[in-house]
């Protein structure tokens, strides 16, 4: 038996590992998990065999303290087996899992909020060793603190190559053995995860997809089943995972159906004591899981129509991410060929709506280096705008920004705006008065104003303003109103499109 | 009895006076209308009182050849008078009222392709007169064959100046009486009217509207019907009618229940013998009019949202025009503040989903000389590119664009495109492929194609191209399809957005 250290920092991964029977299949012969406990409490985490006879459970403390653990196995060298080790404060910056809070945001587990601003590798970790290595050099110079990765590789265009590693062993004939893993694939991928985690960017772990010649998609009940137990005890310690069911799911329906799925969450649940984020992505727009069920933590969501952010929070109650409203590119196909403007307004108005919006980029390229599904650099204009984007919002950031109620009826949704505490943001998106004050202030004081101009990245002080000019109207039923708005004062606006406002109780100097 | 000429061209107005009553109130007490007899045909239409005991009977022929009338009223200086006149053929480029063709489109009586691509001056009428010369100076020059006028004067922001004439007489107090015209107002009116039709422009003549302080949005019910008939007596012979019940109708439905709204349809099809186009303009863009019902002839409505379009031509079956998608400008207003890039980008996502879509224009002004209700001026951009786009489209058409089938699924819709005959134009708005095949022509040709830069008005010639890389895909079912397109060639585009692409058989040099 072999500890990876007798000290483990809280949210790090403590890891025991033992020998035990390496013949026939042990994959699917031999079970095996552990019983961690701290004083009385009891946590049950389930262990994996990773090749040549060897087991190992994986762990990851939440509570300082002596943890005591004890082995369950099948496999009699294996069970009972005992040991321990020391959590200690969690490390400067480790903030552990992220969770939901406040019903439509997103905290660590220290309290912090997490505004998720992602991008997408599909299959980044299938790639040459060294484009792995670029990928992650840009993701560390870029704004992105996650990322949809999946664990099999991607048969599609511009993704003719054979992955780094098989998922699983292949046959004498060549065929791909889905009993038997390869662990090498999966010691890859743990690494790559646990590579994220040290950068500080959640792992949005895709365990299912339809773009497939290798035979994944095609797997038996039973196999999808034992496949996923079996990365959820990989990988459920890494503090930074969060789990997407599927990339397009509603593709896969011919092959799994909608109870397979429900019952993947489940046994998600089962196996993760640290409850990690859990959601599901959509191919059709008009075929959205039913994010509502309670197993599903946030709406994962594909969808251009950004206009819809609000609808989806209502629909469902609970944190919105589209992951995919389109990608800044070029390509024929149509989710991958908007220009980096609109993909900023799509974050802009997103953000502006109490939503969070994913990032993807795909410009054709030689050697079909499309950053969507293989990683390797950037090449596009929007990056540096969300990098924009998100110092906005978590500067101003405290219980996550909710829609400002006097710009929620129909009217006003034309554009968006969100406050959170002391803090506002209206966006104009293709909107541009001269003069506004829908949204702004009820009460006057010393209020901090500024022009944000999303594309060119400026901040400009604004002073307040009149109101703008109003005529008593009739309205239905009769009446006649004043049409003059709620806010204390206007503003004056430069007239022209894509320009937020922030408007926030001025900070102390 | 007086005629205004004993010859008049088919679609031109032929109009007879007579002297009758003075006393008491003609406008309530007197019946008067003709039957207009060529041959064994009768038509039947209604007369009215022009004040200072002046009776008018207006008829448009739509048929050459000799014309007899016989007038009934319940005035016996009046009932019984005959009289007759020549239809001479229609003068050179007088090409009769505009009708619904091929479901889903318009064209002139004389079978001319009409499409509509109009503006709003809501209250142009009822400016000074040299604001009102302006107007038509300005719409001379531009690229407008239709225009939204009310006969009401407005009340709103911007329009707080009193009317240049009431609709309607003031009594002592200076309280409108709803039961006595202003002959001069609707003098002038009609004079405008046909001015307009001279012009070649339609007169898309507002009937009701909600922005009032004078009370005529509160008429009784048998004063509405009144004056619906008085109006359509007036200015049904006009060529270049189309009648819109309202702006705005369901912002009125406290005083005008929707009942009264079907019964104004009725009346104008009882008194109209020309059978000009009828529809009725919402407000909230939920609350549309059942525009399926068989008096509506197309389908007027206010929605932003026009990728919508292909929705509201299935949804109704007749031909959508979305007459205020927003307006270019700079006001408070959200429906009158977005940039010239947008309405043009609406302009041709409309076009290219098989749908119409007109123009207003609100930037803030310091005499408040705002087009979309005053008229004067045009300062925008968008006019220049919607001139543009209406050579594209005229130059084009035949029977009407329809959307193509190749891109008419959820998923292609995100682009549009559409086909007349042998020419097709697909818009691709803020997507920017690098190449692209959908929609392309099945067989190979002599196609001569062209890139139109919507905004910088440009059209440059491309050559076919390579279809783009394909990959053969796995698909619901589980099948493997190839992907490729069913377009016989492919098309290089530069990768930048708002571009389009005409497709058209070689026209002979």
């Amino acid at each position: 038996m072999q500890f990876s250290s007798t000290t483990v920092a809280v949210w790090d991964v403590f890891e025991v590992s033992a020998s035990g029977p390496a013949a026939g299949n042990p994959y699917l012969d031999v079970t095996v998990e552990a019983t961690f406990s701290l004083n009385n409490r009891l946590v049950r985490v389930w262990g994996f065999y990773d090749g040549e006879g060897i087991y190992r459970v994986r762990f990851c403390p939440d509570t300082e303290g002596e943890w005591r653990f004890r082995i369950h196995s099948s496999a009699p060298e294996l069970d009972g087996l005992e040991g321990g080790f020391t959590a200690t404060p969690a490390r400067e910056g480790v903030r552990g899992p992220v969770r939901v809070r406040n019903q439509f945001h997103f905290a660590y587990a220290d309290g912090t909020p997490y505004l998720p601003f992602g991008t997408t590798c599909y299959a980044w970790t299938h790639q040459e060793p060294a484009l792995q290595e670029q990928t992650l050099e840009t993701l560390a110079a870029g704004p992105f603190n996650k990322i949809r990765m999946g664990i099999f590789p991607k048969d599609y265009i511009y993704n003719t190559n054979e992955p780094l590693h098989d998922v699983f062993e292949r046959d004498a004939a060549g065929s791909h053995d889905m009993d038997r893993p390869n662990f090498e694939c999966f010691r890859h991928f743990d690494r790559q995860v646990a590579r994220l985690g040290d950068m500080g960017i959640e792992a949005d772990i895709i365990l299912f997809h339809p773009y497939d010649r290798w035979g994944y998609c095609t797997m038996s009940e039973e196999q999808d089943f034992r496949y996923l137990r079996y990365v959820v005890a990989r990988l459920s310690a890494y503090r930074n995972v969060w789990w997407s069911l599927a990339n397009e799911y509603d593709f896969l329906l011919d092959t799994k159906p909608l109870s397979r799925w429900d019952r993947f969450f489940h046994i998600i649940e089962e196996g993760d004591p640290l409850r990690h984020l859990r959601s599901i992505h959509n191919g059709d727009v008009e075929k959205n899981y039913d994010h509502r069920q309670p197993w599903v933590t946030h709406v994962c969501i594909q969808n251009w129509d950004v206009k819809k952010t609000q609808d989806w929070r209502n629909a469902y109650g609970k944190p919105v991410v589209n992951d995919e409203p389109e990608y800044e590119g070029d390509i024929p196909k149509l989710w991958g060929n908007i220009d980096a403007h609109t993909l900023v307004d799509r974050y802009w108005q997103t953000l502006c709506r109490g939503g969070y919006i994913g990032h993807g980029e795909t410009y054709m390229h030689p050697e079909d280096e499309l950053w969507w599904s293989k990683g390797g650099v950037l090449r596009g204009e929007a990056p540096a705008r969300i990098a924009f984007a998100r110092r906005i919002f978590e500067d101003g950031v405290t219980n996550g920004f909710e829609p400002l109620r006097a710009l929620s009826d129909s009217f006003h949704l034309r554009i968006s705006g969100v406050g959170d505490g002391d803090v506002r943001i209206i966006y104009f998106s293709e909107h541009q008065p001269a003069e506004f004050a829908e949204g702004l202030p009820e009460t006057d004081g010393d209020w901090e104003i500024d022009l944000i101009d999303v594309w060119n990245m400026t901040v400009t002080p604004l002073e307040k303003a009149e109101l703008p000019k109003v005529h008593p109207q009739r309205v239905t039923g009769g009446a006649t109103v004043s049409n003059r708005p709620d806010a204390a004062f206007g503003i004056r606006l430069p007239g022209k499109p894509y320009q937020a406002v922030r408007v926030r109780a001025r900070r102390a100097q």
